[in-house]
């Protein structure tokens, strides 16, 4: 749980941190959040979630109350007043207000929580997850909405089946899970989905700094492909890389973390190591 | 704005009623709902509502914390308490509870909001109203979720065009607006969508009290047999029979309400009426 959460300018201990109920995010799921984390106390990327988030909020048509500078501080001082030793989330989330009729917009409500890490467990890491297929495709893949509901409906068929997440695959192409992007290694060629996926910010990071060492795909992956995958893994601002080992009964390689995402991993750790030399340079908690 | 409303057991003011930040309801879409009102001050089908809700929630592996006995008599004390003297809307909303990690179940946060009733304007009873349509199908349409983002993304495009509501299609079927079921005359053969809409109760009724005077098709109904209807309507718990006159620039059968539309709404209202009539013999609130 959250030591404190910011609502509407005010500091408050998350325990009484609470919403009316007219609140168009609960009554009509009308919101949309992004999520970052701290490296050693300090919020990493945030250039790049802050975008996201004002991008998703302006697809729902709610103005940001507050500037990026002003989120930061806020963020800084929420950490700070948390007194949270070790790494934390934090979720960005803001709703269409409280409404007076139960569907038309209102003054939105911005929420910030500074929340528990929930970082793979060590044996994830070290051995790689599962994952099991479901048919599914977000409404809108785009913009980060709070719809959750068909990942949540389905946890249990998660939990028989010893998964760690479950893929989601729509019109034959491979989409990514309920909360991360999806990459596979065919040898050398590293694929993820171009479309109809949340645009991560891991994601671009990966594409980014990937593309010096491996031929991209960015396209439709059929799954089909999936049988000729030599590696797999997701991505996350929480798991960075996990890799993959299995989906549903499918071995990926031979059931072991790949070279290639290693390879991958140590170049992304490097990547994140000098967002860091850069923050401390600056002084400034953006990358 | 709603007088009192019911949170878990406890009946507050409305303007003091509030949910935890960490809900899943708020935190991730995770939230179905139902929607009845009262004719007379007392609600009506309420049976029904109580089943749709039920299913609903199941469906999301949310158990109900009350019976229909004990939701209808704290139904009956929200409104005597509220003192309303016009009719209302009563919305039920059950969530996914307080989450310690903002994506696992908690114990479900069960609300009751008592609220003005959107009833159509005058005008719009007597003359009929515009519909625009949007290519959508919503993620669930036989559970009645919280999400209406599309509806209220979209809401913005009505008022430009003058229209009260939005018409939804996919995969060339017209299927249902963003609140309510969609049912097209041809002469007098009476059509609306079978499969992916919401199962509403006043739809429901309607085609059991059709069937006495028409012949009725419940199956996909295609865009193309727009342009074929004499007569077009929407229905729903708060507008009963609303007739539909215009559907974009298509005027449907000559722009008026049609005569087997006014024969349905006539006979929608005895149906009503003898709802009432048994409900004042039993003396109880349910029909």
């Amino acid at each position: 749980m959250p030591n404190y959460a910011y609502i509407n300018g005010t500091i408050v201990p998350a325990a009484k941190a609470v919403i009316p109920i007219n609140d168009l995010g609960l009554l009509r799921g009308y919101a949309v959040f992004d999520y970052l984390r701290t490296y050693n106390g300090k919020p990493l990327l945030i250039n790049h979630h802050f975008e996201r988030f004002e991008n998703s909020a302006k697809s729902l048509r709610i103005a940001l109350p507050l500037t990026k500078k002003q989120i930061t501080e806020t963020i800084i001082s929420l950490i700070q007043k948390s007194k949270i030793k070790k790494d934390v989330g934090i979720r960005l989330l803001i709703t269409g207000g409280n409404s007076t009729d139960g569907i038309s917009l209102g003054k939105p409500n911005f929420i910030i929580i500074i929340e528990d890490l929930a970082e793979p467990k060590e044996e994830e890491i070290k051995n790689g997850v599962k994952l099991i297929i479901n048919k599914f495709q977000r409404e809108t893949p785009l913009v980060k909405t709070t719809n959750y509901k068909n990942a949540i409906r389905h946890s249990s068929e998660k939990e028989e089946q010893n998964a760690y997440d479950i893929l989601y695959h729509f019109n034959n192409n491979i989409l990514e899970t309920t909360r991360n992007n999806f990459f596979i290694f065919k040898k050398n060629i590293l694929l993820t989905a171009k479309e109809k996926v949340l645009q991560g910010i891991t994601r671009k990071i990966i594409l980014q700094i990937a593309k010096e060492k491996f031929k991209i795909e960015e396209r439709p992956v059929n799954i089909d492909e999936l049988k000729d995958a030599t590696e797999a893994f997701v991505t996350g601002a929480t798991k960075n890389i996990l890799p993959v080992v299995q989906i549903n009964k499918l071995k990926i390689g031979n059931g072991k973390i790949g070279k290639n995402t290693k390879i991958l991993i140590k170049m992304f750790r490097k990547y994140i190591r000098n967002c860091l030399k850069i923050q401390k340079n600056n002084k400034t908690s953006n990358e």
